[in-house]
C-alpha cells in the first residue's frame, strides 16, 4: 500500500511563523504551500519550495480566500469570476516560484472556508475545479472526501487525491465537521493514530455520529502548528510504514 | 519600420479604475498588466488579458513593489531574495491568468520605483533580470533605455525591447528624469508628438539638458490615465503609421 | 423644516479617487468619511476632514468591513468581538484625524454590507451600537430607517439621525432593497428629485412594492461617484431649500 | 529611584502571535501596543489593552510604517503629510480602543525604522512630534535617547520618557546601532543584566565603541519575542527592584 503523507506548509506571513516547517519537511512526502492569500508571502513560498525540493517532497498550491486576518477560515461571498481569477492567480504564483527554483508543482488543494464550501456544494465547486483544469490539466486535486470535488474533477479529466484528515471528525458523507462543533478537532495523539490504523487496516473511518463508513484514500494529512504536532506526524509516518510505504501522489500509479 | 505601441493597463484595484483601458486596447499592440502588487487584482488582470486577447494585443507582466497605497512609486528597501521572490510571484500570477484565458505572456517590465532603480543600478538589476530568465528564458524585457538592464539581460540571454516614453524627459544616458523634477513629465500633446516624430525620423531624442542623443527603440509607450490620454495615444499611433507599422515585439524580427 | 444633507466621502484609496469630493463638500452639510477599511487612507481622511472644516461641513466616521477589494459591500462572517474592535478602531482613527485638524467628529454610520446587516438584524446591531456608545455617548448614529438600529441606540442613550437614501429603493419597513435586485438603484435624476419632494411634502416614501409608507427623516444622502452626481446633489439641495433649510444634525434641535 | 519597565506588545496579526504577552503583562508597568500598521489588528489591540488594564499596566501607541510584511523595519519614503496622517490615525485608533475598554492611553513611541529615522534626524522628527502634540498634548513620548526627539518635544511642550533598550548597542550619542551590524543586539542575559545594573548604579552605558557615556533614563524596555525573553524580563525587574521601584511614567513625578 502506497500512501502520500502531506502537510499544509508555508503558513507564515512576513515576520510571523506558523508551525515547524523544517521538521515536517523531513517527515512528509508532499506539501500544500500557502500562496499569499490566506497566509504565505513570496519569500516564504520560495523558501518552502526550495527546502521541499532538497528533501524530495512534492509541492502543490494551497489556495484560499483573500483573507490574511481571518486565515482564510471565514466564508466570503465573492463573485464567481472574481473567485476563479483568484484561484488561477494563486496557482500561477506558486507554479512560477516552483519553476524558478527548479521544482515543479504537482497538485493543488483548497484551503479553509474555500475548501469546505467547495467540498459541500457541487455548484460552487464546478467553476473552481474547471479553473484548475484550464490552468493545467496535469495537476492533481488534493481534497478530503467530497463527491462535489470528485464529480467536478471527473468532468474535467482531473485526477483527485483523496486525503484523510486524521485529526478532524467527519460526517457520514466524509465531509469535515465544522471547527466550531465540539470534538470536531481530535487533540489526543492516541486517538489520531488509532484512526489512521483503522483506516489502513479496515478501510473505514468512524464518523461523527459513531457509525463506520468506508473510505478509500491516497493520502493522509498531518498538521504542524500545534504543540506535539511534529511528534504526532512522526507517529503517523510510523503507522503508515508499518502498513505500507510513504509515496507522494506523483509517484503513485494513477 | 516596425514599432510596438504599448501601454500600462489593468491599473485599477477592487472598485477603483485608472485610465480608459477599453479605449487603449483598441490602439496599442501590447499591454503591460499590473499584477496586484502596485495595482491590479486577479479579476482586473483576467478582464484585461481577455480583452487584449480579443483585440490581438500582446500581454506582459508589469511588476512592481508591494505598495498599493504608494502605487509602487516609492523606493523600498527589500532584501534581494525577498524582492526576487516577489518578481517571480508576479510573473507566475500573470502567466497563469494568461494561460487560463487562452492567451500567453510574451514580455515583462519593471514598474515605477522598481523600474527606476533597476534601470540606474547594474547591481540592483542583475538578480531581478536573472529571476526573469530563471522563470522563462523566452520572455522579452521591456524597458526604457538602460545599460544596466540591457547588460544584465544580455548575460542571461534575454531579449530586451527598448521603449520610448514619449511624455517623459530623459537624461543623456536615456534614463528617466524623476517625476519630482520640473518639466520631467511632458503634458503638451504637440510636444509629445514632436518627440515621436523626431525619434522616428532622426533616431534621436532631445535630452533634459537640451542635447540630442541617439536612441534606437522597438516600442513606444503611451499612457491612459490622464485627461486627453486616449486622443494623444491615437495621435502617436497615427505618427507611427505615417512612418512604418505598429507591430508587437513578438512579431518583430529578433 | 431643517434637513441635513450628507454624502459618503473620502472613498478613494492611495492613488485612486472615487467621486468629486471637492464639489460635494460645497453642497452638503455633513460628510461620512471612509476610515481605511472599505476605502480611505490616513491622508485621504485628513484631506477630507480639513476641507470639510473649511466649508463648515460636519464629519462622521463611515465604518465598514475590512475589505478594500470588495469596497465593504460583501457580507463577512466576523466574530462579534473582532467586529466590535474593528468598529472602535475606525471611530478612534477618524476622531483622531478630526481632532488633530481642529475639527470634531459628530456622528458615525455603518457602510455597505455592515450597514445592511445591522439595519436588518437587531441581534447583530446591538453590540455594534453599544460599541459606539462606549466609545463616545455624544455621537449621533446616521442610518437609513431601521428599527434594529433605532432600538439599539435608544437602549444606549444614543441619538439616531434617520437618513433618506433618495436613489435607493426600500421595502415597507424602510430597509434598503439589495443592489442586485432590478431597479433597486434609481438612476433617473427626475425620479430621485420627485422622491425627495414627496418626502418633504407628504412625509412618505413609495416602497419597492408600490405602497406609500410614512418616513420621518432628519437627513438626505446624496452620492458623488456616478456621472451627473454633482448636478443631482445640487438639485436635491435646491428642493430642500424650497421646503426648508439645509442644517447639519449637530445644529438641529434634539 | 522610580523606573518604568515597558515592552512592545500586541505584535501579532490575525492568526499569528509574537512573544508571550500574557507573561510580560505580569512583569512590566507599561506596554507599547502595535496599532495595525507594522503589526497588530483591532482585536489584538483590544485584548492587549484589556489585559493591561486588569494588571494595572499603562498603555501607549506603538506607531510604525504601514508595512506588515516588513514588520515596520524597512525605511519607507513617505510624503510628510501622508506620514503625519498615518501617525495620527494610529494614535486615534489606540486611544479609541483604550477609551472603549475603560482604560486610557498615556504615551506613544515610534517603532522600528520610523523610530530610528526620527531619533537620528531632527527635520524628520519635528512634524511627527508636532502631530503627537496636536493630537493630545498630555501624551508622553517614549523614546531611546535622542536629541532630535527631545528637542522637538520640548518645542511642543510634550514630555519625553527616555527609555533604555537594555539589549541593543548604542553609539556615543545614545542612538541605536542598526540591527545589521555585528553585536548590535545583545543576546546573553548576563550581559543585558550587567548593563541594567551599570545604568542604575552609575548612570552610564557602555557605547558600541567601548566608552562609557552618561545616560539618564526613566524607563527600561524588555522584549518578549525571543527564547528566554520572559525569564530575562523577570531578571531585569529584579535588578530594578534591588535599586528602586517599578513605577509607570504616568505615576512618576514630572
Amino acid at each position: 500500500m502506497d500512501i502520500d503523507l502531506n502537510a499544509d506548509l508555508g503558513e507564515g506571513f512576513g515576520p510571523w511563523r506558523m508551525g515547524d516547517d523544517e521538521a515536517l519537511l523531513g517527515i512528509v512526502s508532499s506539501a500544500n504551500v500557502a500562496c499569499g492569500f490566506h497566509a504565505g508571502d513570496p519569500q516564504t513560498m520560495d523558501r518552502t519550495v526550495r527546502t521541499a525540493l532538497a528533501r524530495g517532497v512534492d509541492v502543490g498550491a494551497h489556495v484560499g480566500f483573500p483573507d490574511l486576518a481571518g486565515f482564510g477560515r471565514r466564508p466570503m461571498q465573492m463573485d464567481t469570476r472574481e473567485l476563479v481569477a483568484a484561484v488561477v492567480y494563486q496557482l500561477g504564483a506558486l507554479a512560477g516560484i516552483a519553476r524558478s527554483a527548479g521544482h515543479r508543482m504537482t497538485h493543488m488543494s483548497f484551503h479553509g472556508a474555500l475548501g469546505n464550501m467547495a467540498a459541500a456544494d457541487a455548484e460552487f465547486a464546478a467553476p473552481l475545479v474547471r479553473a484548475v483544469a484550464d490552468f493545467d490539466p496535469a495537476l492533481t486535486i488534493s481534497s478530503s472526501a467530497s463527491r462535489a470535488i470528485e464529480d467536478a474533477a471527473e468532468r474535467c479529466g482531473l485526477r483527485v487525491r483523496t486525503t484523510f484528515l486524521a485529526d478532524r471528525a467527519c460526517d457520514e458523507a466524509g465531509l469535515l465537521i465544522p471547527r466550531k462543533m465540539p470534538d470536531s478537532v481530535i487533540h489526543e495523539p492516541e486517538r489520531v493514530l488509532a484512526r489512521v490504523r483503522q483506516l489502513l487496516e479496515e478501510g473505514t473511518v468512524t464518523a461523527y455520529g459513531g457509525s463506520r463508513i468506508p473510505m478509500r484514500v491516497h493520502s493522509i494529512l498531518v498538521h504542524g502548528d500545534t504543540p506535539g504536532a511534529v511528534a504526532l506526524a512522526r507517529g503517523v509516518r510510523e503507522v503508515v510504514e508499518a502498513h505500507g510505504r510513504v509515496v507522494p501522489i506523483s509517484r503513485q500509479p494513477a
